[in-house]
């Protein structure tokens, strides 16, 4: 079970790098994105430091000088190649880093047999950890295509016509609910402990806001009212100039994976910050879902996941449960030190592999985050 | 009682620019501050604007260019002179200020034998809006005057010696809880709507963390060790050099409105950012408490509230109440649209006017905000 | 001589800066600018620093912590107040800075009788360095004012019409020049040393370009035509957004040290960067002279020097003559440590002092400064 | 010849690139370097956009797309992709730039039997623009390869140790000298028009300033002493923390195309910014040459010229010759722009392709710049 995990999950980001060239595996477009051979090496770098290290004798570390590089923010792991300057490493290669995997796999291959539950638990997080960057791998190579006037399409495929069910709002009683990852199977620290919490009845949209729904905000003039935003909103918007979406062209049409495509009214507005959400949800006469309404909803009849479509900004900050504790040592730098100046995002995206998110599920960027595949889900 | 609350609240601006020349009237000493001048001015266009204008019949706006240089962020009240810009008003004078503050007092008191219920609220929340401008008048001055080698007193009298009482922690058993202002006088419409919330069983301090005991954070290695730190606490520890609170001098003394003093270790810890606050708590085997659970504690016995002495941060982000709705029209745009991207701070401060806090109160201020009277209070 | 020069120099500071509030003097609008009080208090830190501590027996510093508020850039003299804080400075107040500046006229008046010539040759370098900045304080509250959206004016008397004489073509036969300070009277040192250079044979204006040709270059386009610009002018009237001259107001309007006026046709266009002297040239089909063209012209019957209008901009960057060696000490930090980046600008200005500027006197300027009485007078 | 020329110089751009990956020639370390990859696009476009569209009829542009991506700052030639973001062109690809390089090669052949005076002028100024492409891809790289903690080399080959003559002062009489191009073959516009000049007499060195001397600036405290430095080069030395040559490690060993090697106390010294070069020269009683004096000197017998070794940067800014005019339309957007804000350099340097440079060559660099192979030759 584990071993198929590790397999598919290995095997995915590779899979997932296949369309790119070794130029495009190089790309950093802006300082919040990682190159895509960054993000193969990092991965790699993360069982390697967490994994093999510490629980396989013998084990030989690829390359002495590669450490640094590939750290992404573990203080207690030694000093870092500066986040911005990701982009410049054409060295190592792609096929060297390609070969570090090959290196670092077949090392966990050993492993696998004889790992205790310490060693099992740090691999599958290390899955886990790897699935979290095969979505970043496509956001930010989405981000960097947007980047070239060229405007490549990572997928030449063409994409389907989406189909939106009729708007409704699901009625939720409020009370007492169980906020938290409850089961036996894997879950971040930061989805526990399980704890209560006290909800005032509230209605849920069955499904996310849809590109169309989100034209007619643009065309009242939804990005010139500043009474529609957040203060910092209405900055941002002022400040970088947003008129629409992150990747809607002036033309009319849309940049996504698929390279440059008609809008589709049906499908799930996505790539909108924060603000765009609130005040898109001010201008319709509702507002977002707390965390916590969202995932004692999401089980109600109708209610669409969408976790295939787009994350769903959240009216919650990001911050501990009840209880929280982060895990001793480098493993507990995870999610525990972002808890502040960021908002909750709950589903799963296009670009979430399949398998990984839950409803308990806490997905989290600044509030001027538009480059992932970010939506809306109404709630009053 | 509405008129007594008016004519004190007015009178004691004046007194709180009184120790000031024109020139330190005029300080501005970065983008988040403001000069005296421009606190005396704004406040009393707040009154014209949104309680004589649309109140007293045949009321003469004192100077027609002068609400652009004195609205605050109100976008439905027209264009603004830039915020970091106030301090280059050397015109209008502090004299014409004055003549200002007396040509809109003598209207008020003309307004208010004749005032309907509406104005009378509007004349009320402008005492608490002007009360808000009393601390900040204090918290601004204070920070230009420490851009000043000279580092000049506010107040030229000698500061008492601090007594603080052990620390104990006292318990709350949790369960259902009302938050929220409930009674019928003034409040900030952020303060509700009332409402309930579920909490755990917890404990909190009875008092402020002490300067004394800040200091063993800074000589344990405090400003040092990124694993106490939140991620973006610690990126400001760096940027910013970061080593101890604001005004603590480096020769072990502390820099305050009654001058250069020596550093009292009775007294509270202030002037820190919310980062330095979760970091002490780290360090200190705690947390900080909720909003939640400082208000549900605030009544226990032996909790000193210290409203005399700092706000204290909570580990919650400023966010609406369930079923939080702004008042339509300019006033609305007064605490909601702020919602994002600050802590609430709870408590009181020894800028904050008598009477104005209350144990509903919610201050707000970003992460990063170290210019206030900000201490900690820890829980666990 | 020496006496006079020093009365009459440092009751000019008093008299520039009596027209203004204590408000008005500690404006600072930008870190290329000082305010009104640091001015009179900068050049009376001079004459203490360099004149009465060396040369004056039992001199008294009238305040031991001022020279660190009022050094300006002089590495050798210890450390300073940050340049861009100057505004900060609410203390010491005007009252005290002209106080300071009594005690220091008398400690002169003392020390003047008992002289040698290194303490006159000083003093004389003192009345003329406190020239310079009698020059810099009107340029500087003029752009203070300039951020007022009040546009206060420093004169409120009416200016009177400017009248220009008919545009001609001086022509110079080129060969050897000399160049350079000749004369006995006093000089900067970076007029010198006195040197010969060979030119080629040129023309030029016998005035200044005047706000009616400089309204038809914005009226052809001037402004939105790359190919009139040098590369970095261009960058900046993009960055910057630049469509007129500094201080022309949208509705034609300019602002000036009287206020707002109408645009006088005839008037020297002023407030130019050198990049906008340079697209005016090229539009005009014509250059700017070099500054040795401009002093060799500068005796040229017609020439009008144009000395109480503007400065005007020069071809050449600043540079050491040949042979230029600073003086030892302090007093060399004065002008050859700016000689890189910057442009010389020839003339004078309706802002210099009367009888400071010489034909052979260079002032100099980066190249995107606006904020000068800085004009254009053309070549070829 | 020209046919020759045009065939060597083509081919040498592609004999520069063949040591790097496809990943190496995408880097983009800043927004002054541009990748390698860029640069061999660009030369290529400069041939299709100035020679073949107006020469050769029916001539097929590669890729309409294209120009945008490669145009470098040619107002008059349309939109361009900004500069910053070349690194940021994963597509094209390398193979498909090499592709545009054989489409152009071959357009190039078919014109040239038939091309007449005015296409074999720009041909052959597409070959010297070529040329200085080639001395960029090769400074570009080593600085993009310095941010690489791997420091990989270019050349892996080891260098030759360097032999310094002994330092000797050669005399020039001074007098009128001729200044600029005169012969026959090739040169910019800015080497023109040829024309005389005065110098006073002058000493300068028989060879650059060695590595071995350099140590010793340092090892005296060079990059202390404020004294030394021009204003704004000491601001540069505080904001940026320089403490010795840019690409001079920590270690005492030094960053170049060979890699990392052992400092080489003989060879000149080099990646210095003018105002180190002022600095040193200040310290060594010394002073920088103007480019007059350079010229004038640089056929005295004993003058080693330096050509490939390091550019000198001279005291003289770069401005335009008495009488330039540069070329109508697009080609005359060439150098006459860039003629502020920066210094001149003459000589030439490893980097510099085999007969590129000529005694009247005149190349220029902002004088922050350090990553040009840029040494130092003192005058006195």
């Amino acid at each position: 079970m584990l071993t198929e995990l590790l397999r598919a999950t290995r095997a995915h980001s590779l899979a997932l790098a296949a369309p790119l060239s070794d130029e495009d595996a190089q790309l950093q477009s802006m300082a919040d994105a990682s190159p895509t051979k960054w993000h193969l090496a990092h991965t790699t770098w993360f069982f390697e430091t967490l994994v093999l290290l510490p629980h396989l004798p013998d084990y030989c570390v690829f390359d002495e000088r590669w450490p640094r590089l590939f750290n992404s923010y573990y203080e207690s792991l030694g000093p870092r190649h500066a986040r911005p300057q990701r982009g410049l490493l054409s060295r190592p290669s792609l096929d060297e880093v390609k070969a570090y995997r090959r290196h670092v796999d077949a090392a966990l291959a050993d492993l696998l047999p004889h790992a205790g539950d310490d060693a099992r638990r740090l691999i599958e997080l290390g899955c886990h950890h790897e699935q979290q960057h095969q979505e970043l791998l496509l956001t930010d190579i989405l981000h960097a295509f947007s980047c070239n006037p060229l405007l490549p399409a990572y997928d030449v495929s063409t994409p389907l016509k989406a189909v939106a069910p009729d708007q409704a709002w699901l009625k939720h009683a409020g009370g007492i609910v169980d906020i938290g990852h409850g089961g036996s199977g894997f879950a971040f620290d930061n989805e526990g402990p399980r704890h209560q919490a006290l909800l005032a009845p509230f209605e849920i949209s069955n499904r996310l806001v849809t590109c169309g729904e989100y034209e007619d905000f643009i065309d009242a003039g939804g990005y010139r009212e500043p009474l529609l935003w957040l203060s910092d909103g209405w900055a941002a918007v002022q400040a970088q100039g947003w008129q629409r979406p992150a990747y809607w062209l002036e033309d009319g049409s849309v940049f996504g994976l698929h390279g440059v495509q008609p809008l589709d009214a049906d499908a799930p507005v996505m790539q909108l910050s924060f603000y765009e959400a609130c005040a898109f949800a001010e201008w319709a006469g509702a507002r977002l879902p707390t965390e916590f309404e969202w995932e004692a909803a999401c089980g109600l009849p109708g209610f669409a996941l969408a976790a295939d479509q787009a994350w769903q900004w959240t009216r919650s900050s990001y911050a501990p449960y009840p209880g929280f504790k982060p895990a001793a040592g480098a493993v507990g730098e995870y999610n525990g030190k972002f808890m502040v100046g960021q908002q909750v995002l709950r589903g799963g995206s296009l670009a979430t592999p399949l398998g990984h998110a839950r409803p308990s599920y806490r997905n989290f960027f600044p509030p001027a985050a538009r480059w992932q595949f970010s939506g809306v889900r109404l709630a009053r």
